[in-house]
């Protein structure tokens, strides 16, 4: 049996996320309907990140079994074909048989697009916060989300995690003259953590907390005393390392 | 009497279109009726360029007569707050009485952006040829654009103007990692000039004519020996000059 592994760009501005849910279009449904037209087989696949409605992906992962001995051009150019023009298959290699999309993950870089405007064009792809902010305390505060730590204060509960540790690998700052780009490298993600993670920057970019406390509020483990969510359009799920 | 100048943004993609038309939802048409909400009074506008269905805007001007006092702000925060999240007004300002957003137009500028990928993200900003070409010899037919000609072959032939004759000032092109711009400032343009004038660069850049059969296909003042008009979702009318 093959395992094939999709990379997958998609815009979220229409999609109820990444998750098949009933009488709801998600990326997953889609591609899965698209995989069962090209291979007359009922079809599961398994991504690498499951992002929420309204969050983009310019790499996502996937990956699928596979019975039949289509080529790869099937899987990229035939696939694409078949699919919605708000969703792009960019590759589709062989993987070895027991690879896994999500499983098998070491990292994901995702990343946050701010817009320093109000703007009509392409404001499905960044978020304007409608007020003044610095980025430098922001900067500064985003250091200390490198390493291991708890994530609780950053997260939304759920009875999925039995806890909400995780590792920090990279944050990087790119600001031109329009927008300002937080990009984030960590080995997991809890759900709503980057946006709530800007949320909270967001307070300390206004003035109204410092990057020490936010650091106090990191190890707080508390959600309330975190920021709020920011919206999803300025998500990306970039890459995922493997 | 008062003639107030707005500076628009539009993303064309959900237009039917600049001009009012019955039934179509069309930027005109959106920026009439918020105007009407805010000064109460029936208000006609004047459009600088009247773009197609799919064309976006960085910078339409706008122009239109006001009786009442309401300060500035109203026709900027106050109209934008009024209008749908795909019209921008980046700015309102006091213009001399006589001021016509049409009538004064010295020149435009407008660009055109190839993909030089398939996308999912963007995919309302850029056009994707879904073919190689080279910029080179474009570039190099381009500059035969400059200075002034009877764009008959580049135009859809209408009723309304008794030839097709402008001054090309300025073209100039930019490419990056993921797009090709092409920007032309002219003091008049035609209906689908640019998309055609696209059109026929391409086949210049397939290599299925040179670009000195570009100049002959211009100067031969006929629609037929063109190329074929690009989609509008690539065209962005940039700046109008006065």
């Amino acid at each position: 049996m093959r395992t094939i592994k999709l990379t997958v760009e998609y815009d979220g501005s229409d999609f109820s996320g990444w998750q098949v849910q009933p009488d709801q279009r998600t990326v997953q449904g889609e591609i899965e309907r698209a995989l069962e037209t090209l291979t007359k087989e009922e079809k599961r696949i398994v991504g690498a990140g499951r992002t929420d409605a309204g969050v983009h992906a310019l790499g996502q992962v996937v990956s699928f079994k596979c019975h039949d001995n289509l080529p790869l051009s099937a899987f990229e150019k035939g696939l694409d074909g078949l699919l919605p023009e708000d969703i792009h298959i960019i590759t589709a290699e062989e993987a070895v048989e027991s690879f896994n999309a999500r499983r098998d993950v070491v990292s994901r870089v995702y990343r946050y697009v701010l817009s320093k405007r109000s703007r009509a064009i392409g404001r499905q792809y960044a978020w304007y916060p409608g007020m003044k902010f610095h980025v430098e305390p922001m900067k500064r505060a985003s250091k200390f989300l490198l390493g291991e730590h708890d994530f609780t204060s950053f997260c939304k509960s759920d009875d999925q995690h039995e806890n909400f540790v995780s590792r920090v690998l990279k944050v990087k700052w790119n600001v031109t003259e329009e927008e300002i780009y937080f990009e984030i490298t960590a080995v997991r993600f809890f759900h709503k953590m980057i946006r709530i993670i800007i949320g909270t920057l967001l307070e300390v970019g206004r003035g109204k907390i410092s990057p020490e406390e936010f650091v106090k509020i990191m190890k707080a483990k508390d959600r309330t005393r975190a920021g709020s969510t920011v919206p999803p359009q300025g998500l990306f799920l970039v890459r995922v390392n493997y």
